[in-house]
């Protein structure tokens, strides 16, 4: 009996998920930032996932360093804007405690003459911190041409 | 006098200069680039100081993936068109082999009315190679409000 326990214990093992790597770790990442910014806001997805000496190179706007001073940047998000987004792929160093993935964002606020959208890219450079977790320490997007081109991948 | 000669000799180690770190060795490697592209054109620099996997981000344009891409579509830059950059920073992984820069560029073109500038900022990720050297692995920028303001730092 005792053997056979073992058995299955060793077949769990062996059929358990594959350890994920820096790649499918930070991608991990990324996606729960873009869940958190659904669930409780733009402002506290980005305060919970920047690193302290972050870089953040705004569109159309000066770069700025710092996560004191994003969060008071996103203090100022506009009433009704959303930001969704969902990471496409990944690059990790070899020793797996730095890396970038990138996505495709859609930005969506109320205008002038009624809802606008937006469509781009954006590339976030990641760095495990020494808990473990990761945090991005630059952030950067732009736009696509509009509407969306057969390009698209 | 063997004395004297060994202190000298301590001495000029002690104000040697210092060991280029990562970050040091990728700022010298994007200001390289940024020269590259001034003597040699832009499009031989970019196709240079790519990695071979390399993912591009153009502003307004799909992003598209490799060096071969790479170099099909800067066969089309436009005659007469320049981008200058110069590096202000950047961070690299513990190991030392992965990390990245950003600094501000300038493009100027021959547009319809004239000439035309564009002031923005990029961030280039870099990785150590093989062999030693730095290639970029992804390029993505965006535009600064124009003219530059006095948040500039």
């Amino acid at each position: 009996m005792k053997i056979f326990a073992c058995g299955l214990a060793l077949a769990a093992l062996c059929a358990g998920p594959v350890l994920a790597g820096p790649v499918d770790e930070m991608m991990a990442a990324d996606a729960a930032f873009a869940d958190m910014a659904k669930t409780e806001g733009v402002p506290a997805a980005f305060a919970a996932y920047a690193a302290e000496d972050v870089r953040m190179f705004p569109d159309r706007a000066q770069p700025y360093a710092g996560r004191e001073a994003l969060i008071a940047r996103f203090a100022a998000w506009p009433e009704g804007a959303e930001l969704s987004w969902a990471p496409v792929e990944g690059m990790a160093s070899e020793a797996g405690d730095f890396g970038f993935t990138w996505g495709r964002f859609v930005f969506t606020a109320q205008g002038e003459a009624g809802p606008v959208a937006e469509h781009g890219k954006y590339l976030s450079v990641w760095r495990k911190e020494a808990g473990g977790g990761w945090k991005f320490v630059a952030d950067i997007g732009n736009t696509n041409p509009a509407p969306e081109t057969a390009e698209t991948p």
